[in-house]
């Protein structure tokens, strides 16, 4: 029996073209990054490819920059309604081949291949009185002309009272299946608190595709953004998805940053068994090239990074890259490929929040396993100060830890042991400002 | 010079479709009551006849009563985007005739003709990227996705900011001049507080279409809804507006009426020199025909219907008749005959509440000329409870009466004269539930 | 070392005042009801005996039914501004004994007792400049006159930015260690959204309210309320307290049981290990005297009353009943003494909400230890609707089952072994409308 | 019979200590303003002396600066539970004079004294259940606990609905007439949104405050605060108070400045007849000594104060100098001594905004008289850009010029003639940034 946590067994990992490329990604762009990441990333588990916003949109990028999204832009459609590639900057799809073509390109390398969408209906569609696979209702009539989304205008929320509404949903996911669609990030539909005002289907919505990915007989990575996630919500996520932005857009900035660790403590206990609350997309190297035609570094420094990579995984978010990765410096690349830290985000389980203030925050979890003796320990240390200096927590406070006993210390990015501990002592270590210390305790 | 305010030197009065007709009024229906009106009302000032909601809409009422307006209906246009009159429902304004011709059957019978707008251009316009008149932009360049209305899916909002955004507003008016409309109510537009997260123009475009009716030539009452208006933008409405709906959808409910006097405390400041709070249509007679394809009688009582006429009267709102006129029956007719109270609504000035509670209200206002002596005072007593019972003011109370000296008064509704009173005395009339009486009190 | 979890190492289980008594309760009342405890209940886990809120104002009940709580009542206090008990409703108090003779009234059955107590100093003692122990601040420089409570105008919050503010709880939790207290609920702290433009402490005042239990060396269960409680802070809340009230005032309403099942899957995770999301008190038998001078029959209807108990217990809510125990009936006294649902509440694990509609929900859970073979499986089948009828519930969809293989069925509720079933079928039984099944399913 | 629009026939005009002495003032800083004001502004109309906040308050300032109010403190009062004067800051109050003997000085030197006060009743009183004059009922039983300011903690709001609620009011006005006070500043009883989710009476202690005064046989100005008052309220207001604050507290601060343009549009239609909205206190010359026990002078620029002067006389605020009227200097006091721009303040009517835009505002208004060929029109220019420049109204928008003809030209802040204007000509003149010119225009 199909059951969607088997899709994802651990958070999934890979790259996304948003954060470079913004509305822009050709098919070269996808196939130099999966080149890359087939070469140098494949190894330590990356694997996801993904295509993000715009996809469908011969204007995509016209206006730029002073406007992302072209208003009332013609994307292009097959006759029944769904989107389809931009043959201009996705040549292989011509002739009626979407993206089979390069979902297979990324297969061959041992890859997967993912795309975005957003939820609904092409809104010229609807005003076309457009045709529906496998109906005889027309796009005109499934559709809710109120429910827009607030800052992308090509898409009509889809009414599921409506006769047939869900085979919308099911011909553009059984079209996914057979281009060989691996992960679909569904946007406007994951925050549930966005539209007070307006009709908003999200939930319903969110319930169509999930059937209609299972109908498709293809297994598909559900994501579901813009966050944040609303914590109320969290049942529904974790019956029909298999990952959900628990923030608003993530970007290279130490407030976001710091922020995180208000939502991972906020979401702690959804994570696992093909639930992974999302992070989002982790900004490092180069982006934004696809805003001005130029591309700018990063603005975490080095430390800043640590901290997010030390969260996103014993937090276990998934891991995808917003990047040029065959830009990536020798640093950065040592951070993705370490992979004592990526074991953690694969495998660990029991992440939990320690202690948290404005000065510092602990979290903990055990490796795999049962908790019995001799499951290995997880803790990160963060320093959200502004000053370097000691993180301290009481390892007794720690709930994997029996209290007595004495541990074999390991520093993870550092990839060296340290000195060892007793269980039930106060650990205390210098850290970087804004940076974090990921140790591994095991018992002696 | 032009000046908005003379063209609407006192309240208009008329007849608007909506009440009777919903979104299914014909050119038939239309001429029918203007019949009506030439001959039983026009000596008595009613003289607007005007053709509410979705005069462009080839669907208009199919999906009725479940549906009020079909979603995503193509609306019948011109090359240059703008509305035109369903050729079916209105046989004359074939071959590019527009309204022209139902306008001058109107004229031709003493009447002025008007017509209901929604804010914006058509959505279908915008994703056929049609042109727009007497420039190079295309609609979709000057509207805006996301400025829809929460309950009419027809329009998108029009964004000042762009370029030649308001040549589409005059290329509107000078087709509405060029058929010789009078009046035109705008929808969507009027309570600026709808759309607290949508963008939405509503003042500049306000802005634009006042400036779009003085290019046009041709005076032409500005009517704007739906309220309530926000009363800190009064003076944004007095600047470029003749009407604005002061309250919600007013129907046959005494809850609403009795709502209504809260409204007009709060608006009767603002009143007179071509500015007319709107207390919206008054439903009298039957009603709701093109709803249910099955007319009903009003819900109001006699004495909420002499409660309402003469709120509106004393307030001065405008008198627009929702109603089928030719079924009106005598007594009726004989409210909306009444000259002496129609004078009230005319020409009378400096209406105010006296007081207020519970139980009851009154308002007094003076006729015309110089607050000085040998005015005459009018008051209106208020039984706003479910009793009938007495309506008690004191008239030293009243600003307009010196305090002093004796008065004769007369009953405006049942024209006789009453018992001279002195102007400090308390005044004590008994009054039906849900009832008022109207008085003009005279130096003797 | 001292953890606040090990205090209530299941959910307590017991009697409070409030349901029968309101603000009246006394000494007699209190004994007569902990008597039929010891005598009837202590046996199957029921051990808590609670004191709800007014025990130190002797003008407790004196506006009744008209007004709640007396406003600007002198609440009895000692001469450190701590509330003490009103000497004529708890006469075994006088002579600053307080509530000792009455919590060893209760030790001596083998029982518990716990009190109630509102958030922050009584406002009196403000005023007065009243003396805090152990310190040379008075209590008008630690209270915060702007933190006041919504409904009882009895205490003004404290404010732990005030020097040596927290010793004044560090002071009223010695006196409740002196008294022999085992449990406080805490009232008009839990939920934090409540004041959104006052100044509201919850946070710091709960974290200065568990540091003095700690600092008592007594220990005490940390109960709060009212709701319902913020899943935001459902961290805080797990660090501090031991049991936290999700809902709002639940009272015998079925609206406000089906509402229950709502607050139940958003808290479905917090669950265990000292920490006990409260469903609030069972209103069954006998309540409501204190308000109006004579009882009343609980409005539950016996299903409802077993939808309660059901839920309650497979979701391990404390169980407080609400009522007048001696007058309890056969019928809910055999509720109440079946150890195999008992059980359930004090050692099952892993609760989930397996499906919801508006028709009907299923939750699971499992019995002690590893989630290996062999583990007891609790599923219980609810039927939310107005009609008798099937509710279904596919076993694959169970969390922990493992699909394959027969089980043995139990009716906890009958005490009978029902027919087997094999792991992956779909099990459908007819359940009374507003009523429950409970079953254990055990390897065969 | 008593008006209390008779009170009040033009704007208020006076000094008030707040600005400058904050809680703190003394018998002796009031007798040294007041003799200031006999002597250089009485002639000019300048002639209400007002004690502000806290003049029962024995411990006003303790906790300056940290703390404006000091929690808990005993206010001074009588057997009564009305305030009094503290003593040791108001000597000639001993001895149950009460503020007496200061009326009396400022009366003998012809000036008006007025008080501020908090809505309510002190805390203290509620809680020490203290009597009530000519009452058999006491403090506690007219209180509502839960009706507290939010900035000041001193009283608790009446319950109107409790037996001899008003009578307390009434007892505290009759002390004030006896003390011979002209005008009262109630304080937290203005803005009717501020408490939305507590109980709030202000519209009702309103009422009983009207009635008091009216009973107490004395006229007094009756003024609200704080502000920003809710315009659709107006009509309550007008039928109760002589003024009320438009605005939340205004300092000089060129952005308070600049907003209190859209709070005089809202309001014009509200001013004259008894009737002040009120921009509340001038903060020129010395401020802000009772903050720090330094004073320093204004932040205002000249410019500035020429336009709070301008928008002030025009708009006929109240003017309430907040300073230490001894310390002006010369350039001030010309400003406040130009009885020209006075007179507009003391007389004109019709006040209204003619137009407003980013950069800059144009009002206008005219002087006393019917509105027939010879009346007087004032034009205020405001440029509230940061740059110098034209400022350009078109005389035809100016509702009072006839349109046509010549109009002699007065700067009456420079007292000197210009040249004449044509009734439907551009006015153009060059203003300093945030400046103002005020011209009268008459026909030649």
């Amino acid at each position: 029996m199909y059951s969607k946590n088997d899709v994802a067994k651990r958070p999934p990992m890979g790259w996304n073209s948003y954060d470079y490329y913004n509305t822009m990604v050709t098919e070269e762009d996808v196939k130099r990054n999966a080149d890359f990441m087939a070469e140098h990333l494949k190894m330590y588990g990356w694997e996801y490819v993904v295509v993000d916003i715009q996809w469908s949109d011969p204007a995509a990028g016209s206006l730029c920059p002073q406007v992302q999204y072209v208003p009332f832009t013609r994307l292009c459609t097959d006759e029944y309604s769904r989107q389809i590639p931009d043959p201009v900057r996705f040549p292989s799809s011509k002739d009626g081949k979407g993206f089979a073509p390069l979902a297979e390109y990324c297969h061959k390398k041992g890859l997967k291949f993912g795309i975005h969408i957003m939820r609904g209906i092409p809104r010229q569609c609807c005003h076309d009185h457009a045709k529906i696979l496998g109906t005889d209702v027309t796009a005109d009539q499934i559709a809710n002309p109120f429910s827009v989304c607030k800052w992308n205008g090509d898409m009509y929320g889809i009414d599921c009272t409506k006769k047939d509404a869900h085979k919308y949903y099911d011909s553009v996911f059984a079209l996914y299946a057979q281009w060989g669609v691996d992960f679909v990030k569904v946007d406007d539909i994951c925050n549930t608190n966005f539209y007070k005002e307006n009709p908003y289907s999200a939930e319903k919505e969110i319930e169509m595709i999930a059937a209609a990915i299972e109908k498709s007989g293809r297994p598909m990575v559900l994501s579901l953004s813009p966050g944040p996630a609303v914590i109320e919500k969290a049942w529904h996520m974790e019956k029909y998805a298999n990952m959900w932005r628990i923030t608003d857009d993530f970007w290279d900035d130490w407030r976001l940053l710091k922020a995180m660790f208000e939502r991972c403590e906020v979401w702690q206990k959804h994570v696992g068994n093909g639930n992974w609350p999302d992070c989002d997309m982790i900004p490092v190297g180069k982006l934004g090239y696809g805003w001005n035609k130029v591309s700018r570094k990063t603005n975490f420094t080095p430390d800043e990074e640590i901290t997010m990579f030390t969260l996103w995984s014993i937090f276990r978010s998934p891991l995808i890259l917003g990047t040029e990765l065959p830009e990536l410096d020798e640093r950065t690349l040592s951070i993705i490929q370490n992979e004592e830290v990526l074991a953690l985000n694969a495998s660990s389980h029991g992440a939990c929040q320690v202690m948290r203030n404005e000065r510092q925050t602990v979290w903990a979890s055990c490796g795999e396993g049962c908790p019995a003796k001799g499951m290995d320990v997880f803790i990160a240390l963060f320093n959200l100060s502004d000053e370097d200096g000691e993180v301290a927590v009481n390892l007794s406070d720690v709930p994997y830890l029996n209290g007595s006993g004495t541990y074999r210390v390991r520093d993870l990015w550092n990839r060296r042991d340290m000195f060892p501990v007793e269980g039930d002592a106060e650990l205390s270590l210098s850290v970087n400002k804004h940076g974090a210390v990921l140790l591994k305790l095991s018992r002696k």
